[in-house]
């Protein structure tokens, strides 16, 4: 029988015992023998790594994948529970996310998707705390004064910076080139900043916009950029609506790692695992690099695609060294540090979602999926983030236990779930991970007009292409920022090579 | 020197002279020499067949491309004059149209865009008549009893039908499984019958909002299926606005055809042009098909993507005949039938978009472009969609006479445009064009339910793919539609070799 695949990553809490490690499909074996040089080596198996690996293995070329931990999928992976999957980090697609779901499409996993009861139109009341002690207040949704009118209306205001609610600022989010033109001013406003020009704005409102603000970044107002909302709307087409529906509906039915292992079955790519990259030495005297590992594997190429994170620039070798704005990027460190929690409950829970403003320890949770099936016991699984700065995070025991003493408080309303008690909780603490050091990517202030464009360049002659979700044009720290990432990376490297096959034709 | 690349398509009128064929780059010439046998013969090069052909063949097929036309891109291809590419067909991108977008990242395109001066931000307002000989009637576009917010109101009530603005019914608009279980009362209704439903509403908003709806099918309202606009608006994500900048603003500066040559560059396909197919026979006693071009070429192989518009099913031999549902549906033609007119005038133009309601000789219109350049002229470049129903088409020279009285009305208007009057027009009769039969597809009352799942079944076996954007999951009829169909045509063939290698590996 097949060993049932873990990984070590994760944290499980059943039966008053924590469990290191959880299942999950995305950790699969090695390659039993791979070569010592490649055409291509790709570092890092994220969505990023794994689709340059498959581009460019599909079209020939040899190809390696050196991955850092014991499975793929990078700040996106899924473990399994009673039948349900449950994203331990980057978790949302749709059609308004062009690179991800064109690949959904190509799988198939276009018509694989789940709902999020929390968050969808399943949702009667949102419920909302202006400061992590408050009550909890409800809203309903629809109609006059409901949360979507008042949302709709705030948001609008807050982006209308240009006397069309930033889509002329913005007119196109994508284009490298206009985004470069768009005036300082606005790259230097915060949140804050931002909701203080609005004086005619009911607090309430102000408060209700700001806490969503929050979520974007699991910052404080004073800490997020004007810049990221605006471009988190535009991409979604400037609407709350488009925008709710673009990061908080629609996620995979059997998990991202689903998505993962359809790659890895289309690529031709080998791959080795639990192998950190130490150091990437470029040759000065032929086109050769040297790719030595922590654990003393050396692999050889002409050609280096790095997916390493910008948290993680400085904790590989470079030689020659890259830009000091990336790694004084990395040492900067962006804004979302946070611990994603999931918990079971065998109460069946009302859908619920729960926002607060910062400091909370809890930013926002909601109501994820209902056990439909009463052989697994019923219930209901949730989702918190909990925020790095206001938890204990000393060790995991430590996060763990202020968990349990407060997420009972965060979702109990006499009205709706009065004794919400998670009996199981499944949690990845993805600012003590190591090859992450944060979750979804959040710039502070001063990084788009700072270090994007460092971000993005090639380093040691060209040789070294840098591809992550953290510098995407379009959805940055997203699941869609990955692919078009690693789509366009691997293309830049054929494009590159039938220009030089022409040239040298001529 | 290179000769000027012209298509036979296409007409000019300038100085009191109708010049038939236009200037395009899409006019590419044939490969020297084609071979008798390709893994995989694509018929077609609009993008479905670009795109099919790209990724067969860049993964190692030998691929044919077929193209009956002079030139390739099908529906879309552009032509140029004074350094501004005017588009004969399909035209517009967006962000919300994941394939396309994901092929303008590919090659770089998504920052080669251009607004349109008469759909975008820089229009003051719209201009509307509810009856062709009724007078313009301006709206403002911002502000309360503005167009957008007359727009966004009364649309959400159309779509209304679940409590949730047709987020519900449609909440996976992708998904085939889901779309085909949407209950089949919403397919039932016409466009006009979801106006009646809704008495509350003013019978001016009524007006603005089915004239829109006019424009998407160029058909009247008691035509139109309300389904069809509840697709549109779902893929763009349920908004007036979302909608409106997806379908409305965003083109290629240098066309359409400037992305149907990057696909070819990068394609390893050969390609025969000016070969409409005769015959596709397969053979009963081996896998082999043998394709006969009009032109008495011969090609053989052992798979077919037949990317044929649905108004042309019927004009191409199949042996084994396809499914008669299929050539039910080419019998009946699919609903946008129109004439696709530019204007150029020397006068600059002030951004208009004009509006009618059926019957109507010109059902849209809009200025699109300034020219700048004073050296090519000034003035401004406009564009008109003509109806098939109420304009005299029986020969080109009817059809001019017909445009060049009426269309001096279109824009008129004392205090805007007081003199437009067209100088040149190019123009594509898409009606008569014997290779489309049509424009964009629109289904007619009974498609959805009747013929849309026949129209994607394969033929001959399963040798034979159908792949056109007249039958995509999302955006039918769209440049978005073909990349969908194309890639997703291309991915099942290089998946069912894997399959079928690893079988026979086992």
């Amino acid at each position: 029988m097949a060993p049932i695949p873990t990984s070590r990553e994760g944290y499980h809490f059943k039966a008053d015992t924590i469990h290191e490690g959880l299942y999950t499909e995305a950790a699969i074996e090695s390659t039993k023998s791979p070569k010592p040089f490649y055409d291509v080596i790709v570092i890092g198996s994220g969505f990023t790594g794994l689709t340059a690996a498959r581009d460019l293995s599909t079209a020939g070329k040899s190809v390696l994948l050196i991955e850092a931990r014991d499975r793929i999928g990078g700040r996106t992976w899924a473990t399994r529970s009673r039948g349900h999957y449950m994203e331990m980090g980057g978790t949302w697609v749709y059609w308004t996310q062009p690179h991800v779901w064109s690949e959904l499409k190509r799988y198939g996993l276009d018509r694989e998707l789940k709902q999020t009861t929390g968050t969808s139109g399943d949702l009667e009341v949102l419920q909302f705390k202006s400061r992590g002690s408050d009550p909890l207040k409800e809203y309903s949704f629809d109609g006059p004064g409901g949360y979507n009118v008042i949302m709709e209306t705030a948001i609008y205001k807050f982006l209308d910076v240009d006397g069309a609610g930033g889509t002329k600022i913005l007119a196109r989010p994508y284009d490298r080139d206009f985004v470069r033109n768009i005036p300082l001013k606005f790259m230097k406003l915060t949140c804050k900043d931002r909701l203080d020009q609005l004086p005619e704005l009911p607090q309430e409102h102000k408060d209700l916009i700001a806490s969503m603000f929050e979520t974007i970044g699991c910052a404080s107002i004073d800490k997020t950029p004007f810049f990221e909302i605006l471009r988190w709307f535009g991409l979604s087409g400037f609407t709350f609506r488009g925008w709710l529906a673009s990061v908080d509906e629609l996620s995979l039915k059997r998990g991202t790692t689903s998505l993962a292992l359809a790659i890895m079955d289309e690529s031709r790519a080998d791959i080795v695992l639990s192998s950190p990259v130490a150091s990437v030495i470029r040759s000065r005297t032929e086109p050769l690099t040297t790719i030595t590992t922590r654990t003393g594997k050396v692999f050889r190429t002409t050609k280096v695609i790095c997916t390493l994170p910008v948290n993680c620039l400085g904790d590989v070798s470079f030689d020659p060294p890259i830009s000091p704005l990336k790694l004084a990027a990395a040492r900067e460190q962006h804004l979302t540090k946070i611990v994603k929690v999931h918990t079971y409950t065998s109460e069946k829970l009302v859908p619920t979602f729960v926002s607060s403003l910062s400091p909370s320890k809890i930013p926002f949770g909601y109501t994820e999926s209902d056990v439909h099936d009463s052989k697994e016991g019923g219930g209901t699984f949730s989702v918190f983030f909990g925020s790095e700065s206001e938890l204990d995070r000393c060790t995991p025991l430590a996060t763990f236990r202020e968990l349990k003493k407060i997420l009972p408080s965060e979702f109990n309303n006499e009205k709706r779930n009065p004794k919400f008690n998670p009996k199981e909780m499944f949690w990845h603490d993805w600012t003590n991970d190591e090859f992450a050091k944060g979750a979804w990517c959040t710039f502070p202030m001063g990084w788009q007009e700072n270090y994007l464009d460092a971000l993005r360049e090639d380093e040691q002659g060209g040789s070294c292409i840098f591809a992550n979700a953290d510098w995407a044009d379009g959805w940055r720290g997203f699941i869609d920022g990955a692919f078009e990432m690693g789509r366009s990376s691997a293309w830049r490297v054929l494009k590159e090579e039938r220009n030089a096959n022409r040239a040298s034709k001529l």
